[in-house]
């Protein structure tokens, strides 16, 4: 038995990692195992940990409580036995552990901070420059998204031909120099001129999607990690069953302890021509047993939805399915799945050929205060054609859109809302979106603490309210466009509120 | 027996109208009848007359072949009959004749030419003030309307609080002074205050309304009639089935003699409590008996639709029943009505308070493409604020919009289309909209002689185009907003349009 002097304290919600040696020979990724029991007053953890490459074993554990714990790494890695204790100090300040399901429709973190996704996708920003990834750490550290999501395998796609900056199997990769705009759709089969060993992975690229899950932990971004996508030249969302399965442990094994990761299992699942619901609802079942900590889970389509209502599914991950209606079928998406709504698709700010990819800066901005005051999650996106081929929908880099500049606003606003989480009021108006909180009494003749009008595309010069004679309200006005908020007083009885005729503009009604 | 010399000469689709004395005691809008029987080489046609005031007993007769015609007149209304003859002239330069189905899903005038629909709403536009009405009429003379929807009766609502310049029948009004926009409401009863003789029309009522269907048909105007709707303070909305017969009976005879008449049996009729489908059957009977020409008809919906697949029914006449949705639904509902789609109602132009009335103009060009490019046809109206409360949507007056000022140049580009109509093309790609000649090909592979793409609110920078090596087109970028049309040249086999990466752009391919 050797006793192992671990760092001594590590914040709750933070990660405790224990490094030893451990056998090299054979294929230790696939033939030696590593196991750590984490044990505290409220919780005994067991988790599975991993080959880091040279000779070095790791396990992650993530605290959720303060006190004092020990712990105990045993395998098949080694001939001896590890243990060791270590203390778990208070959450710092910026520290609100894994975001969780609230409120049915809603996220809060674990301490019971209201969370609201104002999500992005850059699909394989982390896989580009260092410079790049820096660019974008940046560009998000000056914006208000506290959500990204991206893949952990490269993407192959049009304007994604070039090659990532690491691969997550040892090998080597198809010749991509006979790639062009016009023949990549030819190069998805997979397995042509690829040479990888599926069974010896590439710890070095899955560090450095650490470093940067832990540089947008520290940013208060949560990392909503693709697992798997369709977009492949290298055989990776072609591998066999137990390739997959191995690839699962792997990665849950890394990177479940980080508080910010949250599961997409896939982009598009429905592309796969490879994959049956069998597959799918398999490695739901891996993350279920070997992810202890319950990140969120969900699994994101092309055309045609996930059954979101299976168990697993702790929130519907959705690409809007119609050119024309995305965050307006919120309320439908609310009322079947019963789980919280992430638009993580619902089109993008750009300009390029794709019809996904080049609505205007007004209109996302619309969708995402549409998605919001319809009690969803929207997410944004760009793509700019610019002389690099840098689109930040998928390396990331800079951001050349208007909208991503109007989503603070957005935010500031949701967080006004009295406990968690808006939904959309069932007694509302044909031409008007009317958001309460999730809380607020069902009859609608119960006069709510709280209203949040939002009047879309439509230019109303006024309303009309009436809830009843003794309520007084606070009214603001709200430009969502322009980020102005004009303060209209107090109000009781049947009142009107002017408005300027534009699009875009709210009402907000406070209980005085 | 009477010979009567009536006009020796009528151009062909031209009203005949024969003008005799008859009986004026007791009531003769009811006690007495009149008949003509209408005969060519081509055609014998039996039409009622009507009683129009001062002794005088009118029957009208649009013919529809040249050539020599005789008439006969009998009837109760005199001891004497009446006979003559005539001779039907050619049609002059801009007589078209009246508007027909054509191709399934679209319009033609009799006489062969192309319709495109460019519709507008002015409710009781022709109610109004001489001044008005004559400003009324320059709008449409400068506009690109060639049809407008109009009510018979005159109509009480928001911003329609005023009384109309005639009622249609003998009697007293209830006194509209009691009248404001919070209490308005309350008086849609009908009953209260009103006096009102339903079996004595009021002939300089509808001497008016005839009137203002000449000037109209002297504009190439086509005038949609609503013959009754719900928005009703002097109980027009609440007569009884006799009363209502009479009345249809009575509209026919002085109305279906014009060759721009549409027959519109309701505006909103879901909205009426006093009438059921049975009675709405009976009155498209009426027509149907009685409307010698068949005159287009149709019957408008608020949220429900009519049944539209009923023989009666010419062509849908379509309020939009999705805020979000309105010309994006053509597609479906000509699938599932095989007939013209007219969407009369796919919200207004303006700034008031409600969401029916309060796009852009940016907005409603875009629904008119939309809906033209999927072979329907869209319908316009205005509803901006202004200081006397002159809305066109109901009062005609001027036009303050910007929409309007782009169907000219729709309306262009729709006569460009070979043969008679448009429709969706069912091999179009998800982001786009592209429209085929109706009557090209069904075989998705075969090319087609015309292409015309419309991209909406998205924005390419480019599309790429390919049918076959062969085909050579012309292409040409068109931007609908800014009335632009940039020839690009001939291209074949595979190729790239530029485009400026802005909204509402289109691209025309013709075969060279």
């Amino acid at each position: 038995m050797g006793i192992l002097s671990a760092e001594r304290e590590v914040e709750k919600w933070d990660v405790l990692e224990i490094a030893v040696s451990g056998k090299s020979d054979k294929n230790p990724f696939v033939d030696y195992g590593i196991t750590g029991v984490f044990a505290g007053k409220n919780e005994t953890v067991t988790v599975d940990g991993f080959y880091d490459g040279g000779g070095v074993y790791k396990v992650r554990f993530m605290p959720s409580f303060e006190g004092d714990y020990t712990f105990r790494i045993t395998g098949t890695f080694s001939d001896e036995e590890f243990e060791g204790e270590f203390r778990v100090t208070p959450a710092g300040k910026e520290n609100h552990g894994p975001v969780r399901v609230a409120n049915t429709y809603h996220f809060a973190y674990e301490d019971g901070t209201p969370y609201y996704s104002i999500g992005t996708t850059c699909y394989v920003w982390e896989l580009q420059s260092d410079e790049r990834i820096a660019q974008t750490l940046q560009s998000l550290k000056d914006s208000a998204f506290n959500k990204i999501r991206f893949c952990i395998f490269p993407k192959h796609y049009d304007y994604n031909l070039g090659e990532p900056r690491s691969y997550p199997y040892e090998g080597e990769p198809m010749d991509s120099r006979v790639l062009t705009r016009d023949n990549f759709m030819r190069y998805t089969g997979g397995s042509e001129g690829n040479k990888w060993d599926f069974h010896r992975f590439n710890p070095e690229h899955f560090r450095h999607i650490e470093e940067c899950i832990w540089k947008l932990r520290d940013m208060g971004i949560e990392a909503d990690l693709i697992v798997m996508h369709p977009y492949d030249r290298w055989g990776f969302s072609q591998m066999t069953a137990e390739q997959d399965d191995l690839y699962w442990h792997y990665v849950i094994a890394r990177f479940a302890a980080y508080r910010n990761v949250w599961w997409s299992l896939a982009n598009e699942y429905d592309l796969f021509e490879h994959k049956t619901i069998a597959d799918w609802e398999r490695y739901a079942a891996i993350i279920c047993e070997k992810d202890p900590y319950r990140h969120l889970r969900s699994i994101h389509n092309c055309i045609t939805f996930y059954d979101h209502s299976r168990p697993w599914v702790t929130h519907c991950s959705i690409q809007r399915q119609d050119l024309y209606k995305s965050a307006e079928l919120v309320n439908e998406w609310r009322e079947k799945y019963q789980k919280p709504i992430v638009l993580d698709e619902i089109a993008y700010e750009g300009n390029i050929e794709h019809g996904w990819g080049n609505i205007t800066a007004e209109e996302m901005t619309r969708r995402f205060w549409e998605a919001a005051c319809r009690g969803g999650y929207p997410g944004h996106g760009e793509t700019y054609l610019n002389e690099e081929d840098i689109l930040w929908w998928s390396h990331g880099g800079v951001l050349r859109g208007e909208s991503h500049k109007r989503f603070q606003f957005l935010h500031d606003i949701m967080c006004q809302t009295p406990g968690i989480g808006l939904k959309p009021y069932a007694g509302s108006r044909f031409d008007e979106v009317c958001a309460v909180p999730e809380e607020a009494a069902q009859q609608i003749k119960q006069v709510k603490d709280y209203y949040l009008f939002y009047y879309s595309f439509m230019r109303p010069s006024f309303r009309e309210f009436y809830f009843d004679e003794e309520t007084e309200f606070e009214v603001r006005v709200i430009d969502t466009w322009n980020m102005t908020i004009e303060d209209r007083g107090r109000r009781r009885g049947r009142f009107k509120v002017e408005l300027p005729g534009r699009q875009y503009m709210a009402v907000q009604l406070k209980k005085a």
